[in-house]
């Protein structure tokens, strides 16, 4: 299957409200986790009953409700039930192939941006879709797989830090977004630090092997970017919406979360820029180097080539050719042949062939 | 005649309100299908006198009434007779190769846009222009040929699901536009499959064919994309209509078409980017190739040149060569060969040729 | 001169209200012609005294004016006396290398746009300015030459339609636009036929002579380019104007054009782009072929050096060389040579090289 | 020192309201010029002492101050001084190598642009500031050096051309920029003409020379390019202005200003991507040359390399080498070689080589 | 690391009010530094107690506190519990890998920008964050390093001049900021001039360090545009704060630093077109160089292939070879190859090979 687009023959035409999952299955069971938090209490438990997730909430701290697993049809169904989300807004968190976006509801505002990971240098960057629904006192976070990238919130929620155990949901939502643009922002210094060593084996060493190089981190920053475009526009929407769900307090974290993901974007333009001057500087120092075999086999061929032809006429088998006859005949030759030689070089060093 | 426009001579200067059939004709007859439904009831029949259309435009339930081919000139106007059309709006269904487009009438909505279709992985892409009009009751959809990708909504409508049986006409334009989208993005995803499998041959073997591949899923990106910028242009000046046709829960779904047209355009660029850069490779690719095999020639030559000129010399018939009567002339000339050529090896080594 | 703009010394710093004739004249004798219509009434006529025009300026028809040839200062001075045209307007008529625009007067509104007209597939694109001055009761047009693109319009007046009988100057205006951009549509299509073609003849046999072709088409797509775009910006401009002098119900019909010189504007893009992947496709093409050219070459080099090396060895004229003497050297020496000449051919296959 | 931009270390931090003069010296004595004007009187005069043109600013008439030379600071500040100028702006006249830009102040509005001429077809673009400052009764230009583009307009003063002797210094304002705008233009034609020219030589002798031109041309239009983009944002922003020392009637000329700057960007656009296609051109025709030379070697070689081999063979010197005494050996032996020469050729046709 | 940008694992998810330093640290201990000024007294001391800095913050003059290094969380802290700064400024100021931005708080604004420096012509662009945050009393500036481009700043302010003593910590920022952007445009002439310099080399001696030249100025003109292009976003934003920190006086200014970074950024895009001309350039002149190269080649080679042909048919030692016996033989062979070499020449010299 393709890697920028997943879309299959049955997906066309899916009405905009249908429980259908739209992605691969990424892990066996739906695992549903649950940390509730203020200023004072903190709650982290695994659920197996959805209704042992409904009852916080209604308690006044944040409720954080994870869901690792989309393709059980009837769990996300229940969800939708049990906390009043719209068919149209599970609809979307199943449609892991769709374009980030923002969109206010009702009873909440619901998010959509891909995580994107490198888990090791020379490994391809992996994305999982990742969907946001939050209100006054819940964030649902819907993923497709177990495992994220969320642990340093988790962990500023546990050690009870100030600023996140006494906002709401909303600025749970802008700390969890601002990780996924770090980790985009992340992913894309890894990828450049590999671009930028390249350049040395680039004016060394020029094989096929640089390019090769090139052109898959290339690939790695079209792929980035075809990721980044769309969340950029995403989060300049959320930055514009004007709702109860949202405080004001939150309005400068989320300008930030736009410089950040601005930055993401200039930077992919750097790269690809740089991979495409090194894409064009390999072509023309193979040129180069080609320019300088031709030189070396010309200069050696013109050399030799009428010495060559000399001695073949001294080798035909004329009966009446006078030259064979003198005694001096071979070092004549032999001294023409330098002399021609020597001439050679004397021209091509003028002509600065070498 | 060219694909990307098909305009004659005879086309130019027609008035905006002549009705005048400027596409090529695709179907012998003039088929005419009409579904009626509302979430009680469900008629599904094919006509052939429009007179039996009109009966269901009086009637409080939704109407779709589909043609599918346009040549025959009197039949698009009694269609407008019947149905108060105005004849700017009968002309623009007529003119197959215009650009697509949204215009709010008095008495209705008129869209046009292309659907494109792709049977298979090797063929072109196929594409057939679509003109809708709708109001409060009624929605007429006009098609060139016999044939569309709409058959999941009226499976839906068959089944009488809840969201569309319940909803006017304006649901129904959002429905069909929709899947036309998601037919975009499904070819989109299909080429995209066919590009990211050039790759391998790409490095491994690149062929003449490769190159040819790469031109051909060009052509067709090509094409794709001259068919997505207006669509999008179209889709956004449909998302602003406020009317009194289109219904306030429309509006999420337009938007949703939105991003969707947004999304299909995004990966044309995508793979467009990609297409560029293979090509790219495909250059550098072969330019190292050459490379490789004049390096191999010309080591090759460079040795044997000068052994092939000592040989010569010694093959000369001078009467006075004193080296050819020593008894060990022969092999001395031989290991002189071996040295010459060893030493043109150690050199070739040390400039890293091999 | 150059082709794209034609700007003399003597022709800066002309006063804009200077009736000074910026073109090269192209006809011999100014030609001025009146239709006058209404929806009863219909009056064709070739005048040689403008006094005779200005009779029907008075009356409540509908006049065309038309005017072929813009070197007589005289002529257009008297036209703008008669017609109380301000003298700026009049500057603007005879600077026929100026930039499309559209201006609104007290007295009226005036339009200048570039006419294109191909004459055959494989001639260059011809160019001819149109400006167009007009208010509630008179259409004036004037022309560098005689012939142009508007017999679809006076037809239709002739054969009394009803919409272009019935409507006023504004309408009459909107119809020669129509023309003109169909005309640009019509010349990107026969472009864009031979383009189309051209791609048979890249792959197959990309001789130089395809590479003109593609040269020639760019020159003419970009010729076309720089009078569709500021073209562009002018029908923009002329629809947002709200004036007395253009009746509601003409701009639907200027958004038509809007829509048009959009369709225009993309379709010189995408042939533009087709075209340059073409001369990369050539350029690709070529360096395939020189691969093949050369790895033939160097086969059959590599083959035979050494052969013909050996025979040199054997040609040797030494007093002491074993080898001669064998019985079945000869026949040896054959066979060493054949061994090695299938040892190289299989070296050849096993790196692909045919 | 650079073309484009000219920054020294000294310059690094001088105070905005610093008279500090930034470029070179390029007259040896600043001279001063007075034109007054109105619709019945004129004056033209040259004076040293400032105090003589202080007289002239308290009259009704059009004052035009001109001031040729710019590093002398006292003079200047003289003139800042008796004509109430504020220090920012002259800096900014002393700054010629900053950006066009328009301002306006308390006491009139302040323009810069730069002049461009070209003398001669074959030489560089010859770059000089301008600034502009006027108010209700006074123009006062500065210029970098003694010499103009202004001729034409003080021909229209001095012919008392009625529409500049009846207007005010903001005619006369847009009147200069009118003229720089216009040699814009000029420029642009000249070197377009020399760039359509290129064309023959490039396909019928693409010799390195006409890559030389093409070179010098793309550096010339990226030079103009430079000084229009700025140009045309400060003509924007000045037709933007509403200040009491523009009348309403010099909007529309304004207007043509903006529409002239666009032409001319327009212009430089379009040559610049003929040079682009033209470098492109001059490679690929190369690339063709080349491939044409090989085939040539190629063919050339490939026929006569098996023929020297079996030569060779015949030229061993083995005891028992059977072939050589039969009598018709000779004969036979030219006979093979000609039949692989004429096979050889066969082959190279077939595959289309000649 | 990669020199576009440094992020570490570390610095992913961290809270936008924690201090945590998120660069390399440059210097072994924080420098504090203070000038307090009006225009009557100025004062200028190096302090390591903070109180000593707060005891001005209260004084009317305007005070200018300076820190170079920011390693030491707990004096970023100090100064912002005693200045009052949000937690969220003095996160920004710690994260110097940040974009540049300017946010208005409730009691300051605060900007931050990277200052380029480049040393000598050959070496890198150096950078460095510079972060501002000034309200009506007090300006404080946060550096990484010691050393900086402000001298001529500090210098106006010890000369007393009348401008920047008259004026706040507002006009203080303008001047600051309009320091960084001279020097951007300072490191593109610098750059420039070498850019311009290498064209002469390139047409007439364009070896591989050409090339490599290109590629460095290239690199360092991209990393300018990468941070000339945020720089330029802020200043804009900069422009349109509306504050009670900003003095009406300092809008021109900063309208001022809008126009320069926008020269910064033309100059940059200028260089930057003329680096990929040049690279093409070189590509270009390469192949013509080989096209030269193997064109003298194939002249020698295609005149002594036959010639050698010739020699070696009468090398053979056939019993019966008829025109070995003929006297004149041997001077008929010279006059034959003497005749066929001038044939290939006149061949060449027709084929305009030379
Ligand atoms: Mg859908
Ligand atoms: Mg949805
Ligand atoms: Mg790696
Ligand atoms: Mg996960
Ligand atoms: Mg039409
Ligand atoms: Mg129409
Ligand atoms: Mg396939
Ligand atoms: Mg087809
Ligand atoms: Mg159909
Ligand atoms: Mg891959
Ligand atoms: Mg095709
Ligand atoms: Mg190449
Ligand atoms: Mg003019
Ligand atoms: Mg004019
Ligand atoms: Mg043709
Ligand atoms: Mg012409
Ligand atoms: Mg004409
Ligand atoms: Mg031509
Ligand atoms: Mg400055
Ligand atoms: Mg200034
Ligand atoms: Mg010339
Ligand atoms: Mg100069
Ligand atoms: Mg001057
Ligand atoms: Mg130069
Ligand atoms: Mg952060
Ligand atoms: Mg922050
Ligand atoms: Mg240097
Ligand atoms: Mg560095
Ligand atoms: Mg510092
Ligand atoms: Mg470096
Ligand atoms: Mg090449």
């Amino acid at each position: 299957m393709a890697r920028f687009i997943k879309k299959q023959k049955h997906e066309i035409g899916v009405a905009p409200d249908d429980l259908f999952f739209r992605g691969e299955q990424k892990v066996k069971e739906v695992e549903l986790k649950i940390i509730d938090f203020d200023s004072n209490n903190l709650e982290e438990i695994s659920i197996t009953d959805i209704d042992d997730a409904v009852k916080y909430y209604t308690k006044d701290s944040v409720t954080w409700f994870n869901i690792d697993g989309l393709h059980n049809t009837q769990i996300v169904a229940d969800i939708g039930t049990k906390f009043e989300l719209e068919s149209l807004i599970l609809s979307d968190v199943m449609n892991t192939e769709a374009r980030p976006k923002v969109q206010e509801y009702d009873n909440g505002i619901f998010i959509s941006i891909k995580m994107l990971r490198q888990d090791s240098e020379d490994d391809e960057i992996l994305v999982e879709n990742l969907s946001i629904v939050f209100n006054k006192s819940i964030l649902i976070s819907f993923q497709e797989r177990t495992g994220d990238v969320f642990e340093p919130v988790r962990d500023r929620i546990r050690k009870q830090k100030r600023r996140i155990v006494n906002s709401g949901p909303d600025y749970l939502a802008f700390a969890l977004l601002d990780i996924v643009i770090d980790n985009y922002i992340y992913s894309i210094s890894v990828l450049g630090q590999e671009v930028e060593e390249l350049e040395d084996r680039l004016l060394t060493n020029p094989t096929q092997s640089v390019m090769e190089d090139i052109i898959f981190y290339k690939q790695e920053l079209n792929f980035l970017r075809k990721n980044i475009k769309p969340a950029k526009e995403m989060i300049l929407a959320f930055s514009k919406i004007e709702s109860e769900f949202i405080k004001k307090s939150t309005h400068i974290h989320i300008k930030e979360l736009m410089d950040n993901i601005n930055h993401a974007s200039e930077l992919t333009d750097s790269y690809r820029e740089i991979l495409s001057d090194q894409l064009n500087i390999y072509h023309t120092t193979i040129s180069t180097k080609l320019n300088d075999i031709i030189k070396f086999l010309t200069i050696f061929s013109v050399i030799f080539i009428p010495l060559t032809f000399i001695a073949g006429i001294y080798g035909t088998n004329f009966d009446f050719l006078p030259e064979l006859h003198y005694k001096y005949s071979y070092f004549i030759m032999l001294g023409v042949m330098l002399v021609i030689a020597i001439l050679m070089l004397f021209y091509f060093k003028k002509r600065k062939w070498f």
